[in-house]
């Protein structure tokens, strides 16, 4: 245990190869992460997180690379996760983004971290709350989680951010059309990127149709056309209480629009932190986030507590002896006793 | 309980209400789900799975619709679980889908069903695996399970499978570039289709060339030539009793290439059948399930039975009383009890 707190010690500092380390041991899924874990959590910092999603193709890389410079002009620390669930079996780095994000590799305030391992049943966005915290705790300012695709995992993992942004881009064909309602509710902005190429008024229009066809279900009437004109950045809105996903054009390629992106983060953040709408945002998440580490506390310590019964239930299924669902039911009055505790 | 007999009888009988409610009672996670499944696995039928995956646009939804034609002409019965994970909030039908399978809608050999929704934790390929076993007790030949996306997800879904199809089409730009390697080691069988278009061997040569490089690190020289040549159906390499995946071109809209497509689906699954490594696969993937089922079931008796301990727990998290680690440690011991039993 001298050893973690080594650990913890090296985290605090934003000692590279420290937190390197607790990445390896959440990502490895190591008995001592659990431990670390509880640690670094009373050191809890304030990092703000940025989800950044969007289909291939948007740019959303270098609008990631102009929003790192951004941030470090200011004086802010930066993390980045980029998360790409659709590699499971080749466990290890993106070569890609480790090549483009290089002219950071010498930027002390910048750490750049490739997630793609996981675990069973949820396991990416698990582990990446883990390093989360780790990332919190070595007090970074801006942590920004970037999903390579948009699946549902990738959805997932954005349920970790406090400000999901969606990028997009005109002239990607069926770009909008593969949107699915999913993503209309986890953006809190989108960013029509790329802004310099033909049809992106258009993409910005189908977008802001998409969001006024997500609004009238609920009955807002006024809302309605409130929605449907402005191209720019609007706010939480006053009288409801809901945040209206801005949609801002960038270039990122020239750095264009990502001062006001920037800005509609801040806004978004402000929503977060001083509104009842957004603190119950932020229960909900804090809850989802505690059922998730519950769980998976819960399938770690059976694994390991009742392996040998666990092993037979195995050969049971395989060889045709049992139903899995017999079988489970079975090892699970095992594991909990059979009777209800009072 | 007499209730659920019913329901099985309906189910064996191909009764189309019967069905739907099992799904809904599946999906919607329904106590009395677990007790009809455990019921429905002792009439396991032997419908062959096949997952059909690949990036939009590349004509999947015309294929599979080729795909469902060819199999009702050999007098085989059908069922299609159409499974769209990026829309979870949208919770039900996909409307294209819908649309687009009405041909096939009042033939009674043919079941439709869209999956949306999702429970915590893989909850995805948890709830279409146990419709997989409903539609296997109803008896259906050949079950297709058809994937919007290429995320996790459906990665994950398509484990489900006994035979993967992943569909490409020639000019879809970064198409290739966006697969990654998860998806070449999920694939089966490979369909470049919309072939009549121009880059369509261009498509097969890049795949061809990919499936080389996945190869090489295995060290098995004598492959490497056999891999990077031919354009059409290869079976089980008989020398290493391992599968190479044939890439096949296919025109959907004209029920070209369809046949051929069929025909390395019966070779693989001879394969699955008649080969020592397909049984080890086999193997393997009802070990996979049977712990996901196991897992699902554990986490559900947990919440069930400590219904206030957990929502005591997510109280003090919230308020901060604790941080979630240390809080689902202590509720994992109260589940569990804290001295492992012996």
């Amino acid at each position: 245990m001298a050893d973690l707190s080594t650990l913890v010690e090296g985290i605090r500092a934003r000692d590279m190869p420290a937190l390197a380390r607790a990445c390896r041991l959440i990502d490895e899924r190591d008995p001592r992460a659990f431990e670390l874990l509880k640690r670094v959590f009373s050191h809890e910092g304030h990092a703000y997180v940025i989800g950044v999603t969007g289909t291939p193709g948007s740019g959303k890389s270098t609008l990631v690379d102009g929003l790192i410079r951004l941030y470090r002009e200011q004086g802010l620390r930066v993390a980045v996760l980029a998360i790409d669930p659709t590699s499971p079996y080749s466990g290890g780095a993106i070569l890609g983004d480790r090549i483009r994000m290089q002219q950071h590799f010498t930027d002390e305030g910048v750490f750049i971290r490739s997630i793609a391992t996981r675990g069973h049943l949820g396991g990416l966005s698990r582990s990446t709350g883990d390093v989360l915290h780790v990332l919190h705790a070595a007090e970074f300012d801006v942590v920004i989680l970037e999903t390579v695709g948009v699946g549902q995992d990738e959805l997932e993992v954005t349920r970790l951010a406090d400000t999901t942004l969606v990028v997009m881009a005109p002239g990607l064909g069926d770009d909008i059309q593969a949107i699915k309602a999913g993503i209309l509710e986890v953006a809190d902005v989108f960013a029509v990127n790329k802004a310099d190429r033909a049809g992106a008024d258009a993409t910005v229009q189908d977008l802001q149709q998409m969001l006024s066809l997500r609004r009238i279900p609920k009955g807002v009437g006024k809302m309605q056309g409130h929605t449907a004109v402005s191209t720019f950045h609007r706010g939480p809105d006053e009288q409801t209480e809901e945040w209206v996903p801005p949609i801002l054009k960038t270039t990122a390629h020239r750095q264009e629009g990502l001062t006001e992106l920037v800005d509609a983060f801040a806004e978004h953040r402000s929503f977060l932190d001083d509104t009842d709408a957004g603190q119950v945002i932020r229960a909900q998440r804090r809850i989802e986030e505690f059922r998730a580490i519950l769980y998976q506390a819960l399938i770690d310590e059976v694994d390991a507590r009742f392996a040998d019964e666990v092993s037979e239930g195995v050969r049971d299924v395989v060889e045709g002896r049992g139903d899995p669902y017999s079988v489970a039911e079975a090892l699970v009055r095992r594991a909990l006793g059979s009777v209800s505790e009072s």
